[in-house]
Order: C-alpha cells, then sequence, then structure tokens
C-alpha cells in the first residue's frame, strides 16, 4: 500500500481513487507511470500542455494548460484522486505560456512570489496548494520506489575506494552549498572538485566536463572524472528529485568519466535495465552510496 | 617601504636587493612590473618558459624552464633578492614540460604530492621552497598595492542595493565551498545563484551565461545577472590573488552581465582605467565590496 503522505493538518485526504500524475516535460512521467503499472497502482495521468511530451496521449492523458487550477482542482475531486505526484521537468513558465482560470487567478501572486526565489521555492508554493485543496502531495519515490536508485555497486563494474573517497567529498561540498540551492551534482577528478551544478542541469554540467578536456584544461586522455548527484538538505523529496537515465550516462561516458556515484534512496533512475547497460557497455561504475541524513 | 613579509621563522631575509617576479601566464605579471616601475621599486624579472608571455622580454626577463630550482635559487642568491612574488596564472605543468635539475629533482617528490591535490595544495608547497631557502615570498598585492580593488563604486555606474544583497549572499556561498577549493567567483541572476565557477575558470564562466542565455535557460534578454569574485577563506594572499581585467569586462558585457562586484583590497585589478573605460562604455557597474575578514 502507498502511504498516504503527510497531508496537512485538517485535511487528510479520505479519498480513495487513483494517485494523480501531474506530469510536466522528459522522460520521468512515463517511468512512473510505467512503474505504477506494473505494480498494480492506479494513476490518472495529467499533463501540462506545452510542457510534457504529447507522448502521453497514449496514456490516456488529460491535457491542461499551466494556469488551470480551478479545472484541475475539479478533475481531482471527480475522479476522486487519492493524492497528487508532480514530476517530471518545469522550465521556469513564462507568464504569456500559462491560462489562468479563475482559481488559478487567486494563486498567480503566490507563484510569482515563489518563481522569482528558486526552484525550491516555487516548487514549495506548489505544494501548498493542492495541500490546502485536500490533496496529499506525494513523492514519485512513494508511488515509484521502484525507480529509486538502490545502494551498493548498481553495474558491473566496482566504484574503486578512492571514487567513494572523493564521494563523500563531493556530498559534504554539496552539503556546503544547499542553503543556497544552487544545484544537485558535482564532478571531482581524484580529490579536485572541477565543476558544480548550476542552471545548466546535469546534461550541461557533463557536456562542460567534455568541453574542458578538449581544451586541456583537464586531462584530456584516459578514463577519469566521477559524476556525483543526490538531494539537497533539506529539499522537498515531493518535488524535483534528482534523476538519472540512460542518456546521462552515454553523455557521462561521451565525457570519458570514470563513474557515476548516486545517492541511494533519494535519487530516480529512469529505464533501470538500459542505464545499467549503457554504463556496462561504456566500462562505467555505477554506485549508490547511502547518506546519513538523521541530523 | 615594501613589508619584508612573514619568513618563517629563522630565516628571515637580510638581503636587500630587488623583489624577484616570479612570472607565470598571463597579463599580471606585465602589470606588476609596471606598477612597481613607476613607484620606483625594484623587479628581478624571472620568466617560467614555455608559460610566461614571451613579451617579458622587453623588460630583461631572466627565463628559466620549471624545475630548474637550482638554477633559480643561485639567480635569487646572486641577485641578492629581498623576496619574491609568485605572479600569473600557472596552468597545472605536465612532467613532459618541465626540465628538472638536480635541486629540483629533491623538490619534485613534494611538488606531485602537491599538484594531485589542488591549486591551493600546490601553490602552498611551493611557498616553503622559497622560504626554506630564506627568501620570504610576498602578495602581489604587497607589491603593487596600486592594484588591489579599491572599496565603494569603481565606474560611473552606481551598484542598485539589490546586487549588494545578491553580492552578500554569494560571497556566503563562495565561502561555503572554501573547504573544497572549488573556485572564487560566481554569477547570480537577483537571488538566484545560476553558476559557480570551476576549472573552466572565470572567463569560461562568463561564457557559460552566455550560452545559458542563447539556450533560454537564464532569460534572453535585459542586462542582468552579477559576476562574483573574492578570495576563498583562509587562501594565501601570496598566491593565485583573483584577478579581473579589461577583457572580463568586455566578457562580461557581452553576456548581457548587468555588473561586477569584486572583494575591495583581496582582488587585482589590471589595467584599472580600462576596466573601468569598458565597464562604463558597457553600462556595468563594478563595485568593490569590503568583506569582514576578522573570523
Amino acid at each position: 500500500m502507498i502511504s498516504s503522505g503527510p497531508a496537512r493538518a485538517g485535511v487528510p485526504s479520505s479519498r480513495q481513487g487513483p494517485i494523480a500524475l501531474l506530469c510536466a516535460g522528459g522522460a520521468l512521467p512515463f517511468a512512473v507511470a510505467e512503474a505504477m503499472r506494473l505494480a498494480g497502482r492506479q494513476a490518472l495521468i495529467v499533463a501540462i500542455a506545452g510542457i510534457a511530451d504529447p507522448g502521453l496521449d497514449r496514456l490516456g492523458a488529460h491535457w491542461l494548460a499551466l494556469g488551470q487550477l480551478g479545472k484541475l482542482f475539479a478533475l481531482l475531486r471527480r475522479e476522486n484522486c487519492a493524492g497528487v505526484v508532480l514530476v517530471g521537468a518545469m522550465q521556469r513558465p513564462t507568464l504569456r505560456s500559462m491560462r489562468i482560470d479563475a482559481i488559478g487567478w487567486s494563486y498567480l501572486f503566490d507563484f510569482l512570489r515563489n518563481v522569482r526565489r528558486s526552484d525550491d521555492g516555487m516548487l514549495r508554493g506548489m505544494l501548498r496548494w493542492f495541500e490546502d485543496q485536500g490533496f496529499p502531495v506525494l513523492s514519485a519515490g512513494e508511488v515509484a520506489p521502484e525507480l529509486l536508485a538502490p545502494e551498493g555497486r548498481i553495474g558491473q563494474l566496482a566504484a574503486p575506494s578512492e571514487a567513494l573517497a572523493a564521494a563523500a567529498q563531493g556530498f559534504a561540498c554539496l552539503d556546503a552549498i544547499s542553503p543556497f540551492d544552487v544545484g544537485q551534482a558535482l564532478v571531482s577528478f581524484g580529490e579536485r572538485i572541477v565543476a558544480i551544478e548550476g542552471a545548466e542541469g546535469t546534461d550541461g554540467l557533463i557536456d562542460r566536463i567534455a568541453e574542458l578536456r578538449r581544451l586541456g584544461r583537464l586531462p584530456r586522455s584516459g578514463r577519469d572524472g566521477l559524476l556525483l548527484k543526490g538531494t539537497k538538505i533539506g529539499q522537498s523529496l515531493k518535488v524535483d528529485l534528482p534523476t538519472i537515465g540512460p542518456r546521462t550516462i552515454e553523455r557521462a561516458a561521451k565525457a570519458g568519466l570514470a563513474g557515476v556515484v548516486v545517492e541511494a534512496g533519494r535519487v530516480l533512475v529512469i529505464e533501470g535495465q538500459a542505464v545499467v547497460a549503457a554504463a556496462d557497455a561504456a566500462g562505467l561504475f555505477l554506485f549508490g552510496l547511502k547518506r546519513d541524513r538523521s541530523q
């Protein structure tokens, strides 16, 4: 059974219907929907027009524009949805791309205030809207735990012990920048951290390594370098969980990286079999590192 | 008079000759030499072959290969040098580019151990060599204080108060990553930090912003964004002081940034007049922010 999630006090969900997947861009919505289907969990697919992949039509998606919150809440009530999952890549929207209905307008000010702040701020703000309407917001990891990175070696290759030491240091660095909400990934070469993810995202980060090697700012030859990805301290796990997929591995291989370490249990792996196959084929190690999050 | 610098206990410099500028790449060696000349301070120019600008010949440079430490120490003694300044951009050297003399070999192991660690480690290691030989190592800021960024508004445009708030937050972020020795600069848009400098250096960092705008990951139009540059917590001020020059400003302008904030008294400004002219011409603000370094 799926945990009903920590609904806000006074608004526990008594609804027994499907979980609504509110889908933004990228491949993650497909992966979550597929994992739920395989596990026999009911899902209602709601896709954001202009942002979500048109292929979600195949899954019977309901399409709504960003800002049509009145329509969305009505749909969730009609389908008796037990909860909502926000899933997929959210570009910072422009006002022009939004179609705002009457209910939507009442949320607009709150939205704009949050969107200016940071990704975390924007997403946290959206969580509250659903919970205020009595729909608990769940994480993709709660409704599709099969996608969460396992602990330990994931592919065929073992991670060398120096890589795990570098990973520990790298995670400490990501922890240090957590309050500034910059990024969730970095790349280190040996003990040296050479690149921290910013607005370019993980793909851009990896491409930067390839470019630095081409320019000779990093060693040109030899498989070297570690991509690290995990959650920020205190980030909501309900939105924006870090994600890797087969293309991440292919990109990392092309950039000459030696391996990838992700935070076990808190990073989503899309198309896990393809990810492992890509890592094995390219000779990259892939490792899930459990972090102590007790503080 | 120039401070003789904190020589290591037991090896105070009693020498009265020129300050040796040990020159690596880039424009900084010229700027320091010129500032010393204008101030009537004696300098001995020692250029590292294959790394320093060949134009240093005009200043009567002595050329040595990296690794010829025996020759270097002999030269410093012969000229009765009162101290040494390491100045200019140091690419991580390859063994092949080094010509190692008898004395150099005895330092090689120490060097290699440090070079693997980090820029700071490498440079700190080199400092010790000179001080062990009785040559105090001075900072470029000590021998050419005219180059240090002043406090407050530097160009014609004033920095908006929001930019100074963003700068304070940005410096806090740079402080947080200081222990990891990643970079000395970042770019923020409003309250959002979008890029942290890594191995690509400041030029590469600025180019990344231009690219992110082109891709639409950052607002495409309008002069926006702040470049921030300062020292790491606890970094040696004797080497690798952060530097900006006219090309930094031109690049920032091309990337559509609104302004540049540097740490007053701890960032070197090369060709200050040209820097101010470039900022004024492009409509960028330029500001020196004094940081409390008492902790």
